[in-house]
């Protein structure tokens, strides 16, 4: 929570923001120093501005499936995204190769810019998930050599990330390497080649391919295998050059949420690297827990799986305690649930909201962290300059005072701006 | 076993070798077409000529730890090692820092270096193990910051490896590095520094400073963890430049025989990268099991862990099963047992030779297999300009006709050879 301080200093009134959170998320806030001014450029001086942050740094996400038929404007889907904008500023599409390109030749590029742009359009960030994965892969690959596959997979690269990019500018671009060249549930194009290249030959071409197509993407590995094998497996990546810009971490927690002390030795182990760290696809369930001994969670199959009450609950206090471990990370640089809305992978009851569209207790609270507790707003007095220090979680902030306003960012490494108001 | 098959073909005798071994351990043979001559250099033809192997160009191995107290003539080491080099041509000695140099600048390079030559001489090759492993590390170097640290580690490697060139050419570089950053038995410096660099890092280096040292080395890096992880370590290390000449695989089978597919499935996997395979470490106990539930085999502490009969016929067989599986396989360059000795590491009877000294049926069975089954033992006839084709097991050979002897060699790509009888 936050309180407003008021504090009397000389002849002049000064309202600070002491966070109880200030010292746990420190490296989450900047400092600077701002100079008012009115259209005219003349200085605001004397006067009380009331700040609030309008957007974070912080990548706030969760899957973005529903921007899809959002497009056309079906109106369900158009209720479900505007529910995940008033909490989101980030989120997943699907470009799995077997939807994204079922016949070959032919992409849903155009569908994919409709949602992504439609994302931007309510300052919601997109990412691209996954360029290079063995499940949900193109069947018609297989036809082919495994050095046409390969050909084609950069080809695949190439022409996605060129497509998108100044649109979509973080890629999921390769997902599960630990497991893909010993998957042995189905014949697929990636695993052959994964089998032949070797893990590490396999991610430096994908990522190698990203890179030149767009120099400045965020580009992730990602993996649910978060043993130590993934840990060899990025540090022989990085050893052998290749431009890995974020470390992904999927915790799809269908069998109950791993809790404090596991999260934080996934925290501690994977911080070695030094690199910013996305925990790009995570589950807590509001229903039954899956039974333990389940090991590909896809085999789990059942007719229903209803949220419960009590579900809830546990749901809301997971997801509390998971983000604000996450958030006072401070190489962590997103967090994405996976399903917005109940009853899709595996008919979970894995979303924020209900199939319904009603609210679950999950989302309120989300809601408070994100636009409440972790949200800056305060009122500062300007000085004779019109200008005045502010300290808040970084990110974009509106500025009013005098029935005029404006907007400025709290970044890192900015100590000073100017904001106009008009 | 060995066939001799008589040939009548036109007007010449031909003595030709059929094993029923041929086809699968083909690849373990070679053809040289030998010119047999007198001290004068005159053609010895016409004759029957008698063939016998006497060396191996595979490394039949085992732990040589006891060539140690045999440099001083100690009479049971003595006639160990005896027992030793009738059945093996390749050892591994102990560089166990902390053994080695127990206290600082104070190595016992004169020791081993007496050992390594005493096998020299009787035609068995020495290996070094290891220059870098966390556990039995020396305890002065917690002493020092991980920078030193370091920096003395690859100053023992560059003394050790050029203090034995042309003597010990084969290494473990490093040992068992899957498990070395989240070791937490107790504290070490080489964890430490593992911890600080990250695997794949320390990994190169010690290479790097191995391969400086002696550049025509053989040099391995060795684990006893075979799953993905060190599948996915060595594809980064090579990915990374790190020059392994040989992957190094332990079996410490305490807890039972692997068997068969478990066996041909670590092959497979680790046939991958194309390198030579050394089976560095294999224990197969001739007593009770040790427990499964047991995960660090240091834990298993006994007062005595004594050899049964059927204990030594289960043995006897396993060490045929894998020797067979392991020779057939074209990668295999190496199979080293550990304890030559019964009582050896953690009490267990995990030798060829009891306590006592006495030998077992798997000194037995090694010996029929080494030095019979796949030794080869022919009489050829030579043809009128003292040529006959040999086709056997790659190694050194001796040869013998009208009362006069010499050697020659098979190997891989030399296809023709002049042997001098005098």
């Amino acid at each position: 929570m936050i309180n407003y301080v008021y504090y009397m200093a000389k002849n002049k009134r000064e309202y600070r923001e002491v966070s109880m959170n200030e010292a746990k998320y420190a490296h989450r806030r900047s400092t600077v120093n701002v100079q008012f001014k009115d259209a005219s450029g003349k200085a605001i001086a004397d006067t009380d501005i009331k700040v609030k942050q309008t957007g974070h740094e912080f990548l706030f996400g969760c899957g973005a499936f529903d921007f899809l038929p959002a497009t056309d404007g079906k109106e369900m889907f158009v209720d479900r995204t505007e529910k995940w904008l008033d909490l989101f500023n980030y989120g997943t599409l699907p470009f799995y190769w077997g939807q994204f390109e079922k016949k070959e030749g032919e992409p849903r590029t155009e569908l994919l810019m409709k949602a992504a742009k439609l994302m931007r359009e309510h300052g919601a960030i997109p990412k691209g998930h996954p360029l290079c994965w063995h499940t949900e892969c193109a069947d018609w690959l297989m036809e082919y050599d495994n050095k046409t596959i390969l050909s084609k997979q950069l080809d695949r690269i190439n022409r996605d990330v060129s497509d998108f990019k100044g649109v979509i500018d973080i890629w999921d671009v390769i997902n599960e390497v630990v497991i893909m060249p010993v998957y042995d549930r189905y014949d697929n194009a990636i695993t052959r080649i994964c089998k032949d290249l070797g893990r590490v030959k396999l991610v430096k071409e994908v990522f190698d391919a990203a890179k030149a197509a767009n120099p400045d993407a965020v580009l992730l590995i990602n993996d649910f295998n978060l043993s130590e094998s993934y840990r060899i497996l990025i540090d022989g990546c990085l050893n052998a050059g290749v431009p890995i810009s974020a470390i992904g971490i999927q915790t799809h927690q269908h069998q109950g949420y791993m809790g404090r002390e596991k999260l934080e030795d996934i925290l501690d182990r994977y911080s070695f690297f030094g690199l910013p760290i996305h925990f790009t696809e995570n589950t807590l369930v509001s229903g039954k827990i899956m039974p333990p001994e389940i090991v590909d969670l896809n085999d789990y199959q059942v007719d229903e799986w209803p949220s419960t009450p009590e579900g809830e609950e546990r749901q809301k206090k997971e997801w509390r305690e998971m983000y604000e471990i996450l958030f006072a990370h401070p190489l962590v640089e997103a967090v994405t649930g996976w399903d917005f809305a109940d009853g899709a992978w595996l008919k979970a009851p894995s979303g924020l909201i209900r199939e319904d569209g009603t609210l679950k207790p999950s989302y309120h609270e989300l809601k408070k962290l994100i636009h409440e507790e972790w949200t800056t707003e305060l009122i500062v007095h300007t000085d004779a300059d019109g200008k005045a220090e502010i300290n808040g979680y970084r990110g974009q902030y509106s500025a009013s005072g005098n029935n005029i306003s404006g907007s400025f960012d709290v970044k890192k490494d900015k100590n000073t701006d100017v904001c106009i108001l008009k």
